[in-house]
């Protein structure tokens, strides 16, 4: 019977630690704030949009949505997103995308300050992941990697393949597997047959964004599954790339919905403690400067 | 018999091509400069100053060496550098490393202009390194892609294999592989048994820094491998990261000395022609503007 990576125990656990941070940060003067700037004209976004304020008010988070018109212009925003910036009170941005086509996506996830950049979205963080130092990573890969653990999996020394290089998920996702002493194999759409590939690894990663991408012929018996991909269904539900009755042949898998995902929803907020943590110490340095 | 990946063409070729862009550029009113910093201390980054003095030379290139005490301060250097990216008629700065400790090498490094940053050692080549963008890449990983290419192999595809994570080869090189489209295994310190992955792979990317880390029964006969890895050997002399001997047990590899190192020294030449276009291009779009 292969192990379920179910993501709610750690995602509940996740969100234990978060409001206990919370109250700390309460007791010392800082209640924790997020901001989201939605722009109208993606229903998903929205509804993720939602999503968060329930999540935040769940933890105690204050939770500020400034909502644009589709015609907002590049301007606006980006005026907004240096308010922001500059408010001392808010600890966390995340910028819904997509954004429509007018409006320059790189240039306006680049104008958040990164220590309170909890998407992971902006060029510093994007390069701290890569390298390892201090920042904000994207919750996606960070969700991947806790998942597994969780369920008593390590990653050091293991023969890891991954599924996928794309910006968000997998780009980052290689680099943190590599950081836990992996052996990483990224395996993609050139790549000529994946399943010889993922017959011969310990653990799997797939985050391409295609249903039934993995079969249950391409995997055996000893093999982890983590699965990052989310897709739309027929139903209107959504379901990963890894086929779900791969289960019945692998040691181990995360389902879809309620794997990776829920555990990323957690790690936002995870990462917005983190991001108290990084503008704190920006501001103790600021003071011992004398220059406040 | 196993063919030898030298170097010597690869560069001859490079120059060549350098040496026609210098001509375009200087019949167009730019001649191409190169400048070097270099802090006393470090013989071996004397030699390397020296050696692309000498270089520039035989392509045209003016070439101007800053030389500084072991005792410059910070601030100092700094202001050297930020004189160099103002001056318009310096096209490449190049930052000898190492740095003597009281100096933040990553603060000096930052500092460079990034389209004047040669060695693609700036935060935003860095991340051009990996995610595609344009921009300056470092001229080792780029060395090792070409000199495989130059003897008529392809890389969309195959199975290849990359020892080493640093962050000076390594780790750029994942992204310049996968950018090709091979299927990237990178192994490193923490993975059990390199052999085995090098002897299911198509070809073999080495660059640690260790001698002899390669030996012949980590190997197969069809395998390639490029060896970025650069060493001392006991009598002054340099050698790779795989045992010379290993050429008998594979279809080719690259010799250490005369094989990456040659193609890397003219493609740092290569990347000032590159770096001249990227400036050139701004200069054009800030006369667009009316705002010289």
């Amino acid at each position: 019977m292969a192990q379920s990576f179910k993501g709610k125990p750690v995602a509940d656990l996740v969100r234990e630690e978060v409001i206990q941070e919370v109250a700390v940060w309460k007791a010392g003067g800082h209640a924790p704030k997020m901001a989201v700037l939605l722009v109208e004209g993606d229903p998903a976004s929205y509804h993720y949009a939602q999503a968060k304020g329930k999540a935040a008010e769940k933890l105690g988070i204050d939770y500020e949505l400034h909502t644009f018109s589709s015609e907002v212009t590049e301007d606006e925003l980006l005026k907004t997103i240096g308010q922001l910036n500059e408010d001392q009170s808010v600890h966390g941005i995340m910028l819904e995308l997509p954004l429509p086509k007018h409006i320059d996506t790189k240039k306006a996830t680049a104008a958040i300050d990164p220590a309170k950049d909890v998407d992971g979205l902006t060029p510093h963080n994007r390069l701290a992941t890569v390298t390892g130092e201090a920042g904000l990573y994207p919750a996606t890969p960070q969700a991947c990697i806790r998942l597994l653990k969780h369920y008593g999996h390590t990653l050091a020394g293991k023969d890891v393949v991954l599924v996928g290089r794309g910006e968000t998920v997998g780009l980052p996702l290689i680099h943190l597997l590599l950081r836990e002493n992996a052996t990483v194999t990224v395996c993609h759409s050139r790549t000529p047959d994946i399943g010889a590939h993922i017959r011969k690894a310990d653990i799997a990663f797939v985050a391409v964004g295609r249903k039934r991408l993995i079969t249950p012929e391409m995997v055996h018996p000893d093999l982890l599954v983590i699965d990052a991909g989310i897709n739309e269904t027929e139903d209107g539900g959504i379901t990963g790339d890894v086929a779900p009755e791969v289960i019945d042949s692998v040691a181990g898998m995360s389902p879809t919905p309620g794997g990776v995902g829920s555990v990323t929803t957690a790690l936002l907020f995870a990462n917005l403690m983190r991001a108290m943590k990084l503008q704190n110490l920006q501001a103790k340095e600021v003071e011992c400067n004398g220059n406040v």
